[in-house]
């Protein structure tokens, strides 16, 4: 009889309850795989009467003082699935501390504390794996730190974030607006009832910081990233994109060049053939570019109970065979470099801008003008006349720097009767 | 001064010029993520005066003959790119035996002597890789062994021969028969000059071997996979599928029940909004479902020197990495069970019929009965008429077994004046 691997949780929301479903299936897997016998030895809760029938019906230890799983030595690896900063913070660290692996699917934790708890991991030869905070069930990370680590990643971008995958999908195939797709997206528990950190792009800033690490071995914080939500796109924005080929979706972006990284969150306009385009609902995709490989793409569930629950479990599994090796205690990201930022003026990209412009001679001369000016040329150009004296024009340009863009709508907005309706990056 | 990994490659065709080339980069990047330095030693070849430039270009050092690296000691990692059965298996036996690690993109060798050339390297304390072998640049082996191993996969289908795929594409989009869209593919280097393997599914065979073996830790032989290759899809049956909503692609299916495992290479029909019928041109593409994750997909490029080069060096990376933790000898796939077959007259699947028929009364009531008898409901059917006494019947039906199918097939052909031109797998 060998040592047997014991688990304790902290929390039992709907990812933790997903875990405990999950784990008689996995136990077995677990033994097949690396011989190790394991168990769920302990689940901290704050109200233990609310979960009992839940505990009873998987024969659950119920705990409602952390430090019993904290403080029991005969606890290897300690699962946090409680969310947000405190408590999790100080739980994961003391865990840490007292030798025990901890396994956590909190990507706020992680991409504001991160270094700090990998540094705490490190000094006491602890896994600290999060393979799940980032694109649920897609083993992104995994995949980046081991099979895309021999080669030169050079941009990562993608869909990241569920919630606002859904609404964007919804405006788009049924032609909501945004405040309906919203309604629809909380009726149906994809979106919290205080939706702020989802539709202004948060949570997507949370992944990327991930990302950047994982890609790039840098570290950054929430404020090199730029950041805009969904709040402010229209149904008219998306019929546009659509008459010139296009869908919207959120997309973050991390990609690295010599002058260094620059992290971006932001709705763009996506060509209808890219792969990107044809992820639907609450799906993510996380689309890789890298100097081998060239371009490859994760596809999977971004969320959910049993995908989240899964990605857990698949990083106690690791934990379980570099137990049985006697290699635990790598850092789960690679490499570490220093962080160097692009000048977020000097980031580059294609844009997309919506005017509305007096229906008269010379207003294209006008705009043309300002395309030279700033020596950006146009890739596509589509007009409409909506009523007897304005019209709507469609611009998509070639690439241009931030502070470039910043000049050219400036100088549209100088121009008498010219409206700017909206803008956006393209892919 | 640590030890250095001290490299020694059979080959130096495409692929094996692929590793020449990002050698340099690779080395710094393995010695940023483990500190080993790394060198490619020597580089066998059948005849070095042609391969002289090249050679003088790398500072390589050739040699003709193989126990120049097989047999010195101190070689640590073998790369084998020769292809095919001999002597690539005899080279790997002998290095294994020897004590050397071997990473080898050779997946005809893999499918076909895979397991008793991973009992040498168990035997011998070695690692044996072959990430290059399946979907040359997407990283599926080592993401089905290490982030789905807690999952149970239930089923493993995809695009895995970039030839097939680029000849399918042209069809679809240039409206080309088969025989154009094999010279074209020949023309660009997508297709040897005897296609026969990636045109007859043999290769894609190949491949589901070794994906079957990592899904479900089942070893099959070739003769238990159905194999069907592209050589009789016509023109028309892409515009049928066109018209019905599918694309025609080669799919490589596994698939595993409480019966055991079936394993499938046929050209199939794909509904257009499914993530596979976006992936054109020479790009591979793997859906997994598994009873944790959902669905998920790994995409990009199935062969190419630049992929499967980096492939290649992201084993030999691994293989640096166990080194210095002292991890090495490990079985690349994470378990075995016994293998169990699904009958194949037992099989399911959804089929697409397309027939012509005389254009007369009572012709559909036939068809009816005939799927009646055997039990099997049609899902969409379409006709149209194309000469005054004869029409174009296209079927979809629902779920039926193999055994089914040939029952409908031989009803069919006993109606007089039926002709059935083509018969696919729908997924």
């Amino acid at each position: 009889m060998g040592k047997k691997l014991r688990i304790g949780m902290l929390g039992l929301g709907t990812v933790g309850t997903g875990v405990v479903e999950l784990f008689e299936n996995y136990r077995y897997k677990v033994q097949q795989i690396t011989g190790l016998d394991s168990c769920l030895a302990k689940v901290f809760v704050r109200n233990s009467h609310r979960k009992k029938a839940l505990a009873e019906r998987h024969h659950l230890t119920l705990v409602t003082d952390m430090a019993e799983i904290i403080n029991d030595p005969t606890i290897d690896v300690v699962i946090e699935v409680l969310g947000g900063i405190e408590p999790a913070k100080t739980a994961i660290s003391q865990a840490l501390k007292s030798g025990k692996h901890v396994v956590t699917a909190n990507k706020d934790l992680m991409a504001q504390c991160g270094i700090e708890l990998q540094q705490l991991a490190k000094e006491n030869a602890c896994a600290l794996y999060y393979e799940a905070s980032v694109a649920g069930g897609i083993p992104i990370l995994r995949t980046i730190s081991s099979s895309l680590s021999s080669d030169a990643i050079e941009i990562v971008y993608g869909i990241v974030n569920g919630t606002t995958n859904y609404m964007l999908t919804n405006m788009t195939i049924s032609g909501l607006t945004y405040q309906e797709a919203l309604l629809e997206a909380q009726r149906l528990g994809f979106a919290e009832q205080d939706p702020t950190n989802d539709v202004e792009g948060i949570d997507a800033v949370y992944k990327m910081i991930i990302l950047t690490q994982f890609a790039y071995g840098m570290t950054i914080k929430i404020d090199d990233v730029t950041r805009q939500g969904i709040t402010h796109v229209t149904a008219s924005d998306i019929q546009s994109a659509r008459k010139l080929g296009y869908v919207i979706k959120l997309i973050g972006t991390t990609l690295i060049t010599k002058e260094g990284v620059a992290v971006d969150v932001a709705p763009v306009f996506i060509a209808k053939t890219h792969p990107l385009a044809s992820v639907s609902n609450e799906m993510n995709a996380i689309f890789v570019k890298s100097t081998g490989i060239g371009e490859s793409m994760y596809y999977g569930p971004g969320a959910g109970a049993t995908p989240t629950a899964t990605s857990i479990l698949s990083d106690v599994l690791t934990i379980a065979k570099e137990w049985q090796s006697g290699r635990l205690g790598q850092s789960f990201h690679t490499f570490d470099t220093d962080t160097k930022l692009i000048p977020k003026k000097s980031t580059r990209g294609k844009y997309y801008f919506s005017l509305s412009v007096p229906d008269e001679m010379g207003i294209f001369k006008k705009i043309a003008e300002i395309m030279e000016n700033q020596q950006v040329s146009l890739k596509q150009i589509n007009q409409e006349v909506f009523s007897p004296d304005a019209a709507h024009v469609a611009l998509i340009t070639h690439e241009m720097t931030l502070a470039q863009r910043d000049c050219i709508l400036a100088a549209f907005r100088d121009i008498p009767d010219v409206v700017v309706h909206a803008y956006y990056k393209v892919l």
